[in-house]
């Protein structure tokens, strides 16, 4: 094998809305509980992958510059495993986030890789097979395979751990409005920070417990096309897993003054008949839920309160495909 | 009987560095769970008590003002019971705590009550038995009746459940630093909220098993004058406390943003190297246990963000007494 045909493929982010927070295997990235998650239309990543037995090493370029990066080799060596080649890889990633919004997540990045990688190798993988191969570079990322919302099964190994969609009536409208809070603080990872609440929360295993009812009824909600319980459950998913942060030896939270502020706001837009809801992951963005028809209002007041360049609005997102 | 002497007491109110947050008995007052506090000398109540034959109604005038309590005459009967008689009382109550400062505690106005009204009543209780009575107006007043550190052993009925203080070396050296963060939002009150997260909580089992240990730790860092240990335990009980509103359902939330980033300038003075730790209550104002001699740079810092007139001093204050 010489150097491979390029592909280029395109993974969504994609939002917990019951989130994930632990793993029960650190290698597999086996999560402690299943999660369910909407991919978004407007936050992507775009990969071009090329194996060729001419490099040395693999070389990864993110948005035009070189970097260093022994996740992305680690999760090259289980694709090369796969395919039974020793070639190394030429990656050109670029992530169409706004820039500096914190919202280019590895779900994305490594769903697009999964893709783009296993098409160079000469693998072709099913959906459930890059579902589980994204879940070995990031948890996340087997979401991303996925347009719309998608399910992660935790699983109990390697086979068994792997997202599949949940199907939404035709009439589910759902929006996710993204306000960008930027920080100065130093956040911990959401690799560390799930690990540290694993070994030492109090609070972890009634989570794990509590979360499986949250999702079982999340689920019920999608099907009935119930949006204000929908909503709730996602909400205080959010809460918890945030809660289980602030529980922890030494506790920690992502929250910052302004993730309050517009967790108040979106209280009081509620208070006054529009039916929002917000969920955060590992960092002070906060993510409105919403319907399609409430967009502008939810818009317009946090754009009061935070400029409008912080606002951004998506809607449900398609699967990771190849372009 | 015609009109008793009237007695005047005077109690302090307390910070809990082990949170009393849940009852096992709503009508007795008995706690889930001991906790630990800190009798403060700057905020204070005083209470003077009459019974009177000739009057009515029980009269309560509250900082010059009349005012209509029914939890006020509940706690009476109490009283009256004990004391085999019937006429009511006139109470004229003071809270001596900075006005707007969101400081003044139900725990010193029961404490001051149940002083005044046993001895006017001629009941003539010892510290124990006082403790048991204030505790049945509030619960954590039952811990204001002592001065210093203090414990509400949980017990198992009326007879058991009730506050001893905890002895500290002379050398324990502690201040705490309050700040008053004014707030728009109607808070839960902390009666409402306890019950809420008893009845709704996942995390609650795990909150009375943990706060055993924290209890145990802090008691151990008292009895060995250790500071660092005692202010890190009691910062991570008030965030386990307050991650277990978040956990409720509906969750709800005494933090707002300037807790957070209180909190936050907390954390900074910390990594560079003033010993200091924060506890919340039922509502926004950060309250930081430190040492005497860092009390002036913590003022600073505080005052600098939020102005120096939201800044309140305090240190270790006295058991309840009659003036």
């Amino acid at each position: 094998m010489n150097a491979t045909t390029t592909y280029t493929a395109r993974a969504h982010t994609n939002i917990a809305l019951i989130k994930y927070w632990g793993k029960k295997d650190e290698k597999l990235i086996l999560p402690m509980n299943s999660s369910l998650s909407l991919t978004l239309d407007r936050f992507y990543t775009e990969t071009s992958v090329m194996f060729d037995e001419q490099l040395k090493d693999d070389l990864f370029l993110l948005d035009g510059s070189k970097e260093k990066n022994d996740k992305i080799s680690n999760f090259l060596e289980i694709v090369r495993q796969k395919a039974n080649i020793t070639a190394k890889a030429k990656i050109i990633s670029k992530n169409h986030v706004p820039s500096t919004a914190g919202l280019a997540s590895s779900a994305s990045a490594y769903a697009a890789l999964a893709l783009a990688a296993s098409k160079a190798a000469g693998l072709n993988l099913d959906k459930k097979e890059l579902s589980r191969l994204a879940r070995r570079g990031s948890g996340s990322a087997c979401r991303s395979i996925y347009g719309g919302l998608v399910e992660w099964q935790e699983g109990i190994d390697d086979q068994t751990s792997f997202a599949h969609p949940i199907e939404m009536s035709r009439d589910f409208d759902i929006a996710m409005i993204a306000l960008v809070i930027s920080t100065d603080f130093k956040k911990i990872s959401s690799r560390a920070g799930m690990k540290r609440v694993v070994e030492t929360s109090p609070y972890y295993p009634a989570w794990v417990q509590n979360t499986a009812k949250d999702l079982r009824k999340l689920k019920q909600a999608i099907s009935k096309n119930d949006f204000e319980t929908f909503g709730e459950v996602s909400e205080e998913n959010a809460m918890k897993m945030h809660a289980l942060n602030m529980s922890a030896h030494p506790h920690f939270n992502y929250l910052e003054p302004d993730s309050i502020k517009a967790m108040k706001i979106v209280e009081k837009l509620r208070s006054q008949g529009v039916s929002c809801y917000y969920t955060l992951d590992a960092g002070p963005n906060v993510k409105v839920i919403c319907r399609r028809k409430d967009i502008q209002a939810i818009v317009d007041r946090l754009s009061d309160s935070f400029g409008q360049e912080k606002v951004l609005v998506a809607g449900p997102g398609p699967a990771a495909h190849l372009i």
